[in-house]
Parts: structure tokens; sequence; C-alpha cells
């Protein structure tokens, strides 16, 4: 069964006669098409989407579409009194603009479909790491630039001409390792300590991977690449289904703990990984969603001070977890 | 006056004891500090930013912060009846969860204060102009790639070494270049019609540029380059104060329209352009927006049909309309 067919379901079953899909992502999940402008996908009886005049020379076979000048036109029409919309991610100026009046329904299913992936899919995010991996290994080989943003520059190439960059390529040395979202900039290359943090997408696919290292030899960064390592390995043990997103994070904890570097851990264990780089399951702190078979979900330990030292790859949540990214 | 006491002075004079900001440009806008992360920047009498721990390394003196493992427990305890909010940026979970009890009032004062540019701020958007130009130009020097995707990544390369991409470029060639919002993908490079778009991003400043040409001389292409060239230039004519948005889309369509072709013009002829690409004034059908002596745009004009061809410049607003991007 298609998708849209499994949403019209699903609306149904929920007594929702009409939905308003606005996240790109989830237009293109359910429709096949990938708005690059507005859009708004509608779900009922006779899905199609709205588009801009803009789009109107990408839209193609994949559903019916309507190009539409003013949205708010078309929104105003919406007679249904339960609608289904994102509740997380529409504005609270929408709502008011459009939905005041309307007992509105949140359309979380959605989400819940795209955390199992499909067989394709998986093979997209592989395609994805296989890209990345060998970006920062070809980077890594050659000659290194003088500055930071020259190679954040250099692997976003590399990913670029086969793919496209994910996000934007991070690229740390030194002391600015000790900073998990540093932004590469002029400064000189450190080679006691580098960290990569890099991703392709791939028919919109995203993926998502870490690497540090040392080009000097620095104990400290040797040391504690052994121990995300472990880490690593004892959270992805925990990628199984039925498991909840806190136990990843927790096997995590307990391994930097025992090595006495819980404290310099400072960001969530990992994400789930798809349409979105970042997308449910979250495997940290509190996380209650479970692990379904089928999810693709990052791991990344890491320990931050001084410098900074991340492991991150992508695994394929099953009976025997399976990394995709190596 | 700092830009932080303009917004507490603003809401002191809206009578809003408590001011809520999420969007990540807008909290830089007002505190200098660029979060990577979730952030929430609380104003009032003693201004302070959220952070998550990962944050909590780039964190610096710009304005007292407060790490927080959940921001929930922080929000709840917010007892002020009337609070501020950025309402076509906080989502309707976000209001549901937190403000259900409130007043709120609309933060787009600053919106309103983004729009007209600082000289130091105009600087940085010229210095994008400049390395977007010099890169675009580069490519056609070089021996061209094989592919639209290899160009564009060559694009992003050049601009990347030098500054970060302001978003993903566009290479669109032959019929692709039909399509205002192409994504480059695998196609061989048609030399009949070539269209670039791209942007640079300084400092967290962007700029946005679009140049179109032939390699293999053709006489559509060559034609409509002249018709928007006398298109952009009506436009510009119009980018002084006092002016609305919606004016400089008159005065370019009425030139189109002059040649037969404004129907494939599909998109609007500009945007505001600053710490976001696409930003405040829209200068397109209907926008009754202001144009404000120091506000930077694009002007933007193009035509789709078989082949595309769009000529974007970034202009400051003034008596004198100037061009910064060449």
């Amino acid at each position: 069964m298609d998708r849209l067919e499994k949403a019209r379901l699903e609306l149904k079953r929920m007594r929702v006669p009409v939905g308003i899909v606005l996240k790109p992502e989830n237009i293109y999940y359910l429709s096949g098409f990938y708005p690059s402008s507005s859009a708004a996908l509608i779900l009922g009886d006779d899905p199609e989407v709205l588009i801009t005049p803009m789009d109107s020379t990408r839209a193609g076979e994949e559903i019916p579409f309507r190009v539409v000048e003013k949205f708010s036109t078309y929104l105003k029409k919406i007679e249904a009194k339960r609608v289904g919309v994102e509740k997380n991610f529409i504005s609270y100026d929408f709502y008011r603009r459009y939905l005041k009046k309307k007992s509105l329904v949140d359309l979380r299913f959605i989400g819940e479909m795209r955390k199992v992936k499909q067989k394709s899919e998986v093979k997209l995010i592989k395609e994805g790491c296989r890209i990345t991996h060998r970006a920062m290994k070809e980077v890594q080989e050659g000659s290194l630039p003088r500055t930071e943003r020259e190679l954040a520059a250099e692997i976003e190439y590399r990913i670029g001409r086969r793919a496209e960059a994910a996000f934007k390529a991070i690229v740390a040395s030194g002391r600015n390792s000790a900073n998990p979202h540093h932004t590469p900039g002029g400064d000189r290359i450190d080679r006691k300590a580098l960290l990569f943090d890099a991703g392709a997408r791939v028919h919109n696919y995203c993926s998502d991977l870490s690497r540090s290292c040392t080009l000097s030899g620095n104990k400290i960064q040797e040391d504690w690449s052994g121990i995300v390592e472990e880490a690593q390995k004892a959270g992805i043990r925990e990628c199984r289904p039925g498991k909840r997103g806190e136990e990843v994070d927790v096997a995590i904890r307990r391994i930097l703990r025992g090595y006495g570097v819980e404290e310099y851990f400072l960001h969530s264990s990992g994400h789930g990984v798809g349409l979105e780089v970042h997308e449910p399951p979250r495997l940290g702190r509190d996380s209650k969603e479970e692990l379904l078979s089928g999810a693709v979900v990052t791991v990344e330990p890491g320990i931050y001070k001084d410098i900074g030292v991340r492991l991150e790859d992508v695994v394929l949540v099953g009976r025997n977890p399976k990394v995709i990214s190596r």
C-alpha cells in the first residue's frame, strides 16, 4: 500500500476529513513531490498539493497539484471542523489565521511512519555514509590545507561532487574541537586533535558521521578515542527493538562515568536520521521513545575538555544492530 | 544605543514585562550570541540567554547566559501575563505548552530593526557578494566540469574556502534552467544556457546573486538577457525610501509585459537579505512594505520558458539606489 493511501486510511480512522501538511519533508514522504518553495499537501479523499507558480515547472505526475497565487484564499475555504495539522511545525500565526475555530488533531502518525525506514531508504542513507566516509578519508590522506575553513570546504566539495552536503561540515582542531558545534573559521589547523562532522544527502536522504583523530600523536586524544569507541559499542548494543531512546544514552554514560569523564559529554547520544539530519527518535536523557526495528539512528558519544573527541556512526536498529556507516 | 537596550525600551513602551526570542537570527541580532542548538533569549530588565549544555563552550561575554538541561522548567515559571513572542516563528505546540494563558504581543519590532542595515552589516553583505561574484567568474573562466552537480560543488568550494555558502548553489543548464529552483544533478552541462544562483555568508550575513549566460551563442538567451537587464534597471530605480515593495515588482513587470514575456516570470521581484537569505521586505505583488533607507534587497527579474534567464543583484535602498554586488 502506498504512503498516501496509508495516510488516507489513518485520517479516516481518526475521523479527520482534512489534513494540512506543511513540512516539506512530510510532503515529500507522502507524495513524492519535494517543494522548493511554500507548499501544502491537502490530505483527504482526493489529496492534492498546493504550490506556488515558481514550483509549477517542478511538479510532475507524483500527485495532483494546484498552482495558487495565494494560499490564504484556499485555506480559508476549508469547511471541515476537525483538521489534521503538524502541531509542532505550524506557526502560531498560521493557527490564528486559518485554524482558530477548528478542532485540531495532530498528524504525528507521519513522523511515526517515517521512523521505520524501508530498504530503499536505508540504501540511500548508506550510500550517503559511504560518500561522506570517503570524503573524510581522502582529505586526511591528501596534503592538509592551512585553515579549518579550507578543510571543511574540501570535505563539502568532495561530498558535493557526488551528492550534496547534508549540512555544513564541521572541522574543529586543537582547542576548537572542545566545542561540539564549532564553526570552522580562519584558524590554522592544529594537528594535535582534529574532529570532523559531515554528511551527504542522496536523493533527499541524509547521513551524519563524526570522526576524530590526532595527526601528531597526543596521549589524551588517543586515550579518549579508546573510551568513546568503547562507549559507542555499548550504545550500539542497545539499538534493538523494544529498547527506549534513553537506554542507549544510559549505556554510553555508564562507560564514560567509569572513566570519570561523563561530565564532559555535552550532548545527547544520538538521533534518528533520514529526510532530516536530526529526526525522531531522540537517544538522550528521559527519551521514552521506543526503538523500532528498521529505524536508523546515529550513536555519537563525545568527550569535550580542552580538546574534543566524538565518534558518530549510523546504525540500523534490529535484533542484531547493524552499523551502516563503515 | 545598543540593540538590546533598544529592545528593552521597546518592550517597556509596549508594557510587556517579558519577551521570549527563539529565532536564532534574532537572538544573534540582539545579543551577539549565535546559538548552534536550541536557545531562548529572555528579554526584560535583566536579559539573558538560555542555552543547552552543548552551547556552553560557545557562549561568551556578549550577554549573561544560563545553561539549562530543560527549557520547560524555566519557561513554565514565567509569571508575567503579557509576553512578547515571535508570532510567525513559535510553533502551535510551543504556544499550547507555555503560553496558552498569556496575552501575547508580537515582537515584530525586531524584524523592523533588522530591515535597516548598519554600515558594518552592509560591509559584510558586500564582501559576500564579492566572494560569490569571484567564485562564479572563476568557474566560467576555468575548464567546465561535466555535470551541473560538479559545477555547483565547484562554486560552493570557491565560496567555502573564503567564507561559507549561504545556501546550496544552483547550477541549471539548458532546459533545466527553465526551473527557477532546479536542483543540480548528474545532467551534463548544456552550454546553450547556463544559470547560476549562489551566495556567501560572511560573519553570519548572507548574499544572493544570480547570473545567466550562454557559452555557445543562443539568440533567445541573449535577447532575454537584454530584457531582464532592462527590467532589473527599472526595478532598481524604484529602490528608494518611501516606495513600497510592490512598486519594484510593478516596474519590472511593466518592462517584461512590453516584450510579451511577463507570464514567464514565475517568482517575485526580490527580497531583503541579511542574517537570512530571504528576509523582509518582500518585493512582490501586493507587498505594501515600505522600503526604508538603508535596507538591502535583491532585485531579480527572470524569464522561464524552455530555458531560463535570471539576473539577481543586491541593492542598498537610498535616494540613489546603489548596486553593491558588482
